[in-house]
């Protein structure tokens, strides 16, 4: 072992909104289904909604007050609340199974499939998302994600920010923590990859909940990179 | 459910001798370490003698004779006991090291890649091999060999031919076992997925063994697909 910062080997990236536009995707897909179906229901508001219950369903299975559950199972948990609190009651079975599935069919940020290219040549690359690992492997067949690996906090049954997820996925690829890099637009998940010896890169998304919401995406000098997006970042990065 | 046979959705890909000719591989590296550190040893012996520890020592896991240990510690295992049977002695740590790797470093059958990339096109494709997650991620940057995703009984703690291998991949991708296919060059890890229910495709690799070795590489019917290789594969399965 060395003092010397190590050479990073891996990149792990969060997917949900640091890799793939969420809320303009769902927006998009709703509204073509709300048409479809003559329904009257305000889809920005549905989504937000969808997405907020995201955190205290984990929450939750963190604290053992529900079992293991992976994200297709609690995203369907909170839809079956939603649907009758924005009057949706057309939907068979098939189709609110399809709407779950949406999550496998976000589109990336404009950026995110040039820079990983860009980022592959000199790392590996991997997710480290909580979605599940199905649903990853979906949305990089959807979106043409060039990923070495698609690793989910379902491998290890241990939702982010648990350190249990960020460490797995270090020793799952054969690195020491110091040698792998998160890469988060969401500052909460860098800082815990940080206490678990793993480099951060800070990659803005200030439009991820919507053109009317601010979100802090000022640089933070205790993260390794600040980036503007994924190929900003792979300038960044020294060869 | 429908008796209709299903769709195959996902490829799971046995690794060792199937997409990658592990021997020829070997006997490369081992000769040019031979030639650098004046090593006097039969590298095709040497070579055998490694993979044929292999069985063994999974099936040790298996029984619970052993914990469970990954590809890379069961290999080195194995060497450790070869590097004395064969007189060599003055590798360091690191060069040990390096050369247990050598299981990372595997180029793939001439077919390999372009056929997983025909193949890719119309299938999720992964491995299912018992190497590490890790051996499968270097091997596949190595080789440049285009999985969706990397599985390996590493992630079950199972290895082939357990059910828990077949059965937990297919789960993990989201797919029911008869929406998967295995496919191997070994007769063995087919049957064992085919009573688990996927479907399976046989792939002729009759030099894994060296030329001195004959393999029984004839057609079966009870396999799905019996293919040449990679390429006559994706020409075969029905689109």
């Amino acid at each position: 072992m060395t003092a010397l910062p190590r050479q990073i080997r891996a990149l792990l990236f969060d997917v949900f909104g640091t890799v793939v536009d969420w809320r303009s995707s769902l927006l998009r897909e709703c509204r073509t289904l709300g048409r479809r179906k003559k329904l009257a229901v305000d889809w920005a508001a549905f989504a937000d909604a969808w997405r907020g219950g995201y955190s205290p369903a984990m929450a939750r299975v963190r604290s053992g007050e529900l079992p293991w559950m992976n994200i297709d199972q609690l995203h369907r948990m909170i839809l079956d609340g939603l649907l009758p609190r924005f009057g949706i009651d057309s939907l068979t079975e098939d189709e609110i199974d399809h709407l779950n599935r949406i999550w496998h069919r976000l589109d990336p940020w404009p950026d995110a499939r040039r820079g990983l290219a860009l980022l592959k040549r000199r790392h590996v690359i991997a997710t480290l998302s909580n979605g599940n690992v199905a649903l990853l492997v979906n949305m990089a067949k959807h979106g043409r994600l060039p990923w070495d690996a698609v690793l989910s906090a379902e491998l290890f049954h241990h939702y982010k920010p648990d350190p249990e997820a960020y460490l797995g996925a270090a020793a799952m690829l054969g690195f020491e923590p110091s040698e792998v890099m998160m890469v988060a637009a969401h500052k909460d998940d860098l800082r815990a990859a940080q206490a678990c010896g793993l480099a951060t890169a800070f990659v803005r998304r200030p439009r991820e909940k919507g053109p009317g919401v601010k979100l802090d995406v000022a640089p933070e000098p205790s993260f390794d990179y600040n980036a503007r997006n994924f190929v900003d970042l792979a300038r960044r990065i020294p060869r």
